[in-house]
């Protein structure tokens, strides 16, 4: 499984096993450690294949040899099931878009194609089947990419939520473009494109959940645009990652494990929106944790970041790019924040579940 | 939308308009004619593209002329929503990975990846979801495809039905392979793979709504190796496509509509198992409209038909193919049934829903 595959552990990280008779928990949803150890446990030992295996966003693969492809294919999933379906900023419809436009892109590909499937409850108001459809087109549109196949199942009053959408996305990787999780190198620097969590929030809030009015949208958007300005800029970008469900700290966490090195990060120059983290104090969330579905990271290497930076900046989705730390041989696997008040901890991966439903 | 996309319709047939305020009922999932409906008034007018308007099973697409690509990419979606999980003769494993195998296949393409979106529902024994993922690798193995990426999302206790699966297909069409629902042409013959009815009345059973034991087995299979033997030995066929949701009648009046040719069916060389028959007799179910999984229609020139037919019946899923029919210049868009008792009459779309959740 791409979306969510299980990065290499080292250290004192025990993962619970699943047992015999267990069932389905929330957290199996979250992007988290739990949701890692069902793909370890039951996807992975069946889908074997070095694509499954690279646990980046999106696989990359070739075509026969008579077909004459240069390059690769990037091709990844996701299934949307946001609740309330429509929330500021954003709607399950762009979202769904926006989700596979980013997994595609995230190997540097040029994303091309988009299938949808959709599972309609009985009673689904058609009117808003169309308001969802028509911001997948805009959406779809923004990103230059195209809706080329479909599919339509109804299940009974009860047996679903209103609306669930799976989108699939193609894309064209160049030859010799080669970004991956496995890649950052000790000495890169670590960017974000902007500010962390405001999409988890604006969808709590808009469910009624904080207690409290705010302004906050969400961020969701299609960064393909962002990371073909970027790659020409630094072409020789080694990670492209979007801190979706279990946030920043879960995907650094990924990298550092994937790339078997130490990610140090400085808390202070990583940037959250005062409405964001006040809504976050509030709930007991850390931002570090909360889903973001139009950020980005980069690893790249230093003598490209100031070029990376400032091409990102360029970029309407862009325009808050920091440098946030850096990649070091050491604690393998491990991602370290050095605090606000001066010291150092570990950031671990999510665990359970913070934020059901919101991507 | 590739898989249920709407085919031409001429003559008197008169699709009734969606109203503003309608809200969606099963019959829109039946892969008949309100299926069509939808699509003509919700997905059609926002995707609009050449590929979408094509209405067959997949879409064929290239890639930029810097990729070098040789032929096209055949692209297919469905999602998986059968009740119940496990029934004579396959599970939704096998479904999800078959139905998605012969979509793409459809063109004449080699499939070759496979993506896989699973929603669960909380509370979802691990130990089934276990044996669903065996299912699909045991299947995908046998189609020689790979799954390559995944997605897991959980939703809250009574918001799912268990599990639902999407699926989406890639495969790769050689150059100079043309095959479509459009290209059928007067003159050409009609061939099925073998018994219609099997995988509906299956399911049907498998929820104890027959009232009386059968030993009815679905036919849910790959057909992807059956159509490499029939191309090779007719390397001119015009259609394939497999009759799943709405059945034979439903699949017939598609190709009459996107060929705008007449299609006539003898009704005695239709294949129906004598207990398919006697089931669909008890419950008022007509064959022609019940979904297969593993059975092809095929539409050949008659100079390559008895070839065509000798190469399927050479393959263990294609060991009972018949001539069904023929292709005649009119009435354009229609399906004509030469009756058992010797009179001719229209076999329509299915217009409602029929079977639920079968497919």
């Amino acid at each position: 499984m791409q979306e969510n595959a299980l990065p290499v552990f080292e250290g004192p990280v025990c993962p619970v096993p699943l047992h015999h008779g267990e069932e389905i928990v929330i957290g199996h949803g979250s992007g988290g450690r739990m949701t890692h150890e069902l793909i370890q446990q039951v996807f992975a030992p069946a889908f074997t294949s070095p694509e499954v295996a690279s646990s980046n966003d999106s696989a990359a693969v070739g075509l026969p040899q008579s077909a004459g492809l240069r390059g690769k294919l990037s091709i990844s999933t996701d299934s949307h099931i946001v609740s309330p379906l429509f929330f500021p900023g954003g709607d399950i419809g762009r979202l769904a878009v926006c989700g596979t436009v980013n997994d595609v892109s995230m190997s540097g590909a040029t994303p091309l194609y988009l299938t949808a499937g959709f599972i309609l409850e009985e009673g689904f108001p058609v009117s808003t089947l169309q308001r969802v459809v028509d911001s997948m087109q805009t959406a779809a549109q923004e990103a230059g990419i195209k809706v080329i196949a479909g599919d339509t199942k109804v299940v009974e009053k009860g047996k679903a939520d209103g609306l669930f959408i799976n989108t699939a996305g193609i894309g064209w990787i160049p030859e010799g473009r080669e970004i991956g999780g496995q890649l950052a190198c000790p000495g890169d620097i670590v960017l974000v494109s902007g500010p962390m969590g405001a999409h988890g929030i604006a969808v709590l809030a808009a469910r009624g959940e904080l207690g409290f009015e705010t302004e906050i949208q969400s961020d969701v958007a299609p960064l393909n645009h962002l990371i073909q300005e970027l790659l020409l800029a630094a072409p020789h970008t080694h990670v492209l990652r979007d801190p979706t469900r279990g946030g920043l700290a879960t995907t650094l966490n990924e990298i550092a494990g994937q790339s078997q090195v130490g990610i140090w990060i400085d808390e202070k120059s990583i940037p959250v929106l005062p409405a964001v983290r006040a809504a976050s104090e509030m709930l007991g969330f850390d931002p570090l944790y909360i889903a973001n579905e139009g950020k980005l990271i980069v690893v790249v290497p230093q003598e490209e970041a100031s070029a990376a930076m400032l091409a990102m900046r360029n970029n309407p989705y862009g325009g808050q790019t920091v440098q946030i730390g850096r990649i070091e041989p050491s604690p393998v696997g491990r991602v370290l924040l050095h605090t606000l008040v001066g010291g150092t901890r570990i950031l671990d991966m999510l665990s359970g579940e913070m934020l059901p439903r919101i991507c």
